[in-house]
């Protein structure tokens, strides 16, 4: 496994930056997920790249910027990583919140997003 | 697996009010860690149950309670569960702090603490 500290900066940076770019960047993140993916936005369970996919197209603000302050990885077995962020979301002329996620990347082939959770700390 | 919201919920009550009982009680905490389970706290990074019980006696505050506002729990292959905790934690007379905690549960003849990563969100 490359070291784990980089891969969560670079999948970290990557992440965001695709979601934060526009609906059409976001949607391609969809790639990142497989049928047995789970991400739970807030009070929202989806299970499958279908269903987050079409998740994705639907966020309702028009501009979104992530600022990570902090991006923590930990190795799962031989073949994951567990990453947590926390950090500041500014969405369209709202004042900044706090949120924090959680990413579990598995290597199958490639690395693909088994589990995602994100929730505002509010 | 039994329900994986109930076993969040049991499983995130017991440890923050072992946690929060004192040096003797958070110590015991320790018998939920084992030799390959990795404990992120701030920028500090153990492995294992001998450095993590260490840890846990370590702490310079008198007295610590955590308040959850949200526990996100996910199963993970067959036998693991994540779960993603957010809210308060009031250390001693300083104002309360947001938090962000991640868990992975791993059953192997129980469950034991794979991945743990704490955050105060700043």
């Amino acid at each position: 496994m490359a070291d784990i500290n980089t891969l969560a900066k670079e999948f970290t940076q990557f992440y965001y930056t695709s979601f934060d770019a526009g609906n059409d960047e976001r949607q391609k993140l969809v790639t990142m997920y497989r049928d047995n993916s789970m991400f739970t936005f807030e009070t929202f369970n989806l299970q499958g790249a279908s269903a987050i996919g079409q998740r994705l197209a639907e966020f309702p603000f028009q501009r979104i910027k992530h600022d990570p302050q902090t991006i923590d990885p930990q190795p799962v077995d031989g073949n994951s990583v567990l990453i947590m962020v926390t950090g500041d979301v500014y969405t369209d002329d709202d004042p900044p919140k706090k949120f924090s996620q959680v990413f579990l990347l598995k290597n199958d082939n490639g690395y693909f997003l088994y589990n995602d959770i994100f929730r505002l700390v509010l």
